[in-house]
């Protein structure tokens, strides 16, 4: 059975907004990161751990479509859905929503590689990551 | 005749570095940005203008490819096409490169919509930024 | 009587990282804004009504010393005091405390002046706002 | 005889900017470490060198004030001096023009210490490094 997707909320801070009183389009992206690392959170993952094992999880494509802007002090809410589990990588969806009005803001992905360290080649996920990504995988 | 795409050079500074010591996957964003700033300096449109216009020009859809890091002090060479011209958008395609090894780094486009300031409604892009961008349109 | 300091906690976000690991050093700046933007919601200050009044409160001066690094993931917690309340400006400190450890490692100040929006010049603080940030006012 | 102090100049870009349409504060300190960068390619330092003897330098202090607004596209012009040259720290100085008016926009120093990177101890700055700041010291 699939599990419901993740879901965190902070506030816009004024340092994330630009010049046309909206969050600047790259901010999203930390958005999406910020989340992840909530979900990752949730599931209980030790970074200190994936650290000993000489891991990393860069990303290789981030993509966002811009719907309706956020404003200083906006209350959001990230949701988080696992798209796609391989071997190597994994594929997040994100949709930004403004929590009071219950807008959708902006909604997007990022494809994350699990990689050595030392080599920077990509590596298989840990199991123990897969299992916990596993039920939240469409 | 098509024109030669523009290009800008910029060194990456350690702000823009992560715990990974590469530039983090957000900044490429800023520098799509940053690079499409100075391809409007070039082409001698003076923001002002537009602002006095009431016009300001939101992004609605931004992607990245990212194929290999640039770390602290590269010096990079962003390079912009003009992908489409519509009547009230423009796509813009980046590559990212460093400029030293010739190396592709990093891939991507945008799509800017023109829009009026008070309304927030998508406008038709003015004929002058229209005529000084044709040549370089695919 | 003097109210005890406010305090908020959040984590370290590996977007706030650069490449010696640790937290970039003009961060900590952001971090005493988020500080002071949660102290306001704290105290139910509405940025709708300071906007409407036309004010906004720019930052004439800023400091920080830097006694122990902050890395991905950490646990900060960020004290708000109330520094110096005078007619036109306010003076907020700061200490940020890793929280599973307690270590100190950082503290600073700010310097924030109400001002009107239209002219820039400065202006008094609205009295409900004194008000409200009196009862933590050293 | 002391040297001229170094000069690099650069644009305000849209991402720098805040709601507030000025410049965030926080971004003078990157506007303050992009100089400082600058300063010392000026000078010949190789970064790869002092990664491979193990050293960084982080900062302990950081203070700047801020006397009138940058804006989007404004060319800033910022000044670096060396204020002070100790055996393990040194003490630099900014000063931030709008680069067309010449108007003071924001002052200020950082002060960085050499560290060992594995330790984190305060090391004694390199003899080449002192050398070569020595002639911009006051």
């Amino acid at each position: 059975m699939l599990e419901a997707p993740f879901r965190t909320s902070f506030r816009v801070t004024w340092a994330e907004t630009d010049a046309a009183q909206v969050v600047h389009y790259s901010n999203y992206f930390r958005f999406f990161e910020r989340a992840e690392e909530e979900f990752y959170a949730h599931l209980g993952f030790t970074f200190a751990d994936t650290a000993r094992r000489g891991l990393w999880f860069p990303r290789v494509e981030a993509f966002c479509q811009y719907k309706k802007p956020a404003r200083f002090n906006d209350l959001l809410e990230v949701e988080v859905t696992v798209e796609e589990l391989k071997e190597k990588s994994t594929k997040y969806g994100f949709r930004v929503f403004n929590k009071d009005t219950g807008d959708l803001l902006a909604n997007g992905y990022v494809v994350v590689v699990a990689a050595d360290r030392q080599t920077g080649k990509a590596t298989a996920i840990p199991q123990e990551i897969v299992d916990k990504l596993k039920p939240f995988a469409k």
